[in-house]
């Protein structure tokens, strides 16, 4: 599998156009940028820059937050970027509980209507929905879809045009996994996400590991994603307070290609 | 349902004799105590002084750690004590994973045989043994067991004398809780822990919150578990570095109480 770049794992340090000339310069093929900072240098411009190194765009981060007031603009605003961009997948972070609401079965129903709405959309521009799941300790704030079965429940409900990102981060504890990522298959297996679980976690979002630092096996994850007819990419997405984000960017991303041998 | 206090609550504030007769004055029935605090007042010392206040013992916490070293004498003995204070059931926290490993499922194996084995012995004392799955993001350093439905399957597997522990800070994410704790009915609900989610969480073990200071829907599962047929009490466990272990242990007794009503 060829390594991409989310834009994540550098972001305290490099802008858009400083990350897409950094992939190029290590020889990494793909990327996968967050809106803020496409926004930041102009969709236009990101686009064409891109281009010039012949990236691959392995997802666009993100879409989603389908509890928040104004999901439907801003999930429109996110599919014509995706589209703009050429992104093999439009990430969705699906929001988590609205503020003040202690009811996620409401949640969850709200995000599965969300996400009905706007496939049309999506699959008219030729824009394939990643449904995320993530861990279960960002359930309250960032996602109420939290494990793959969940997920793959809702693209079987709504048909095609509908998948999954699969982040080890999130779904290595999973005791389902195995089955889950062979259920998915190719057809809904949109983007492969890798990074670590750190033991001890100081932190319940910024703290992940590069890959080799932590517990996930990832290779055997790797051929069970391998196994189900996964071709694309594995996207290195490490949001890191307390390390990488301190770190030169050129030496994370050598550190990034060096690890993907314990990947 | 009748309060029982998890000793954890107040660990920092009391040893066992001042929480055994805090519960008396407070009028609160059940106690589940942590063996360290059991060792420290001498076994004989605390059976006598729960029975003075006619306490029921509803759990004793834990055995378990079934990937540590010792895991088979220290089962051993947590059978023998939990038979001798007449308690309801010994909580497991299976344990995580072994030093150095990344094999969670040669961890989780591991895991259901150390309960195969110490099953007999348990059923011989009169001791349920109750399964406590814990919160995916405690899976690599204290329990690989982490979903109601997979602590389930192990007792399926293994018949008689075996439940679960039901912690509301552990499950109340999964998308699955309502039809797992069907399953489970009364026969496999050995216990019902409750306190709440913060939002945000600023550590993975020990922010746990007050019931009704976070956003789960307590009265909602707390219907679930009395459908399913669950008759036992339920039991306030906080583990709170940053706030409840830091108040006067009369104030957190008093206020457990009053939040049953949200509960």
């Amino acid at each position: 599998m060829e390594l991409s770049l989310n834009t994540a794992t550098v972001r305290k340090q490099w802008n858009l156009a400083q990350m897409i000339d950094g992939c190029a310069r290590h020889g990494i093929r793909g990327i996968a940028p967050w809106r803020d900072q496409v926004a930041q240098m102009g969709l236009q411009e990101a686009r064409k820059a891109i281009k010039r190194k012949d990236l691959v765009v392995t997802g666009l981060c993100r879409g989603g937050f389908f509890t928040a007031k104004d999901w439907r603009d801003d999930n429109r605003r996110a599919i014509e970027e995706a589209h703009e961009l050429g992104a093999q997948c439009l990430v969705l972070v699906v929001g988590g509980l609205p503020a003040g609401s202690k009811d996620i079965r409401g949640a969850r129903q709200q995000i599965k209507d969300g996400i009905a709405a706007i496939l049309p959309e999506a699959r008219k521009a030729k824009v394939p929905l990643a449904i995320e799941p993530l861990h279960p300790m960002q359930a309250a704030e960032r996602a109420c879809i939290n494990t793959l079965e969940q997920a793959l429940d809702i693209c079987d409900e709504l048909g095609e045009g509908i998948g999954v990102a699969c982040d080890v981060y999130h779904v290595w504890w999973d005791p389902k996994l195995a089955q889950q990522i062979k259920r998915a298959g190719k057809k809904r297996l949109l983007a492969y996400h890798i990074c670590d679980w750190l033991s001890p976690t100081r932190d319940l979002l910024n703290d992940r590991g590069m890959m080799g630092d932590g517990v996930i096996d990832l290779p055997l994850i790797r051929s069970w994603v391998e196994s189900a007819g996964y071709q694309g990419f594995q996207e290195v997405e490490i949001f890191s307070e307390l390390d990488w984000w301190k770190r030169d960017p050129d030496e994370v991303l050598t550190t990034c290609k060096q690890r993907l041998a314990v990947s």
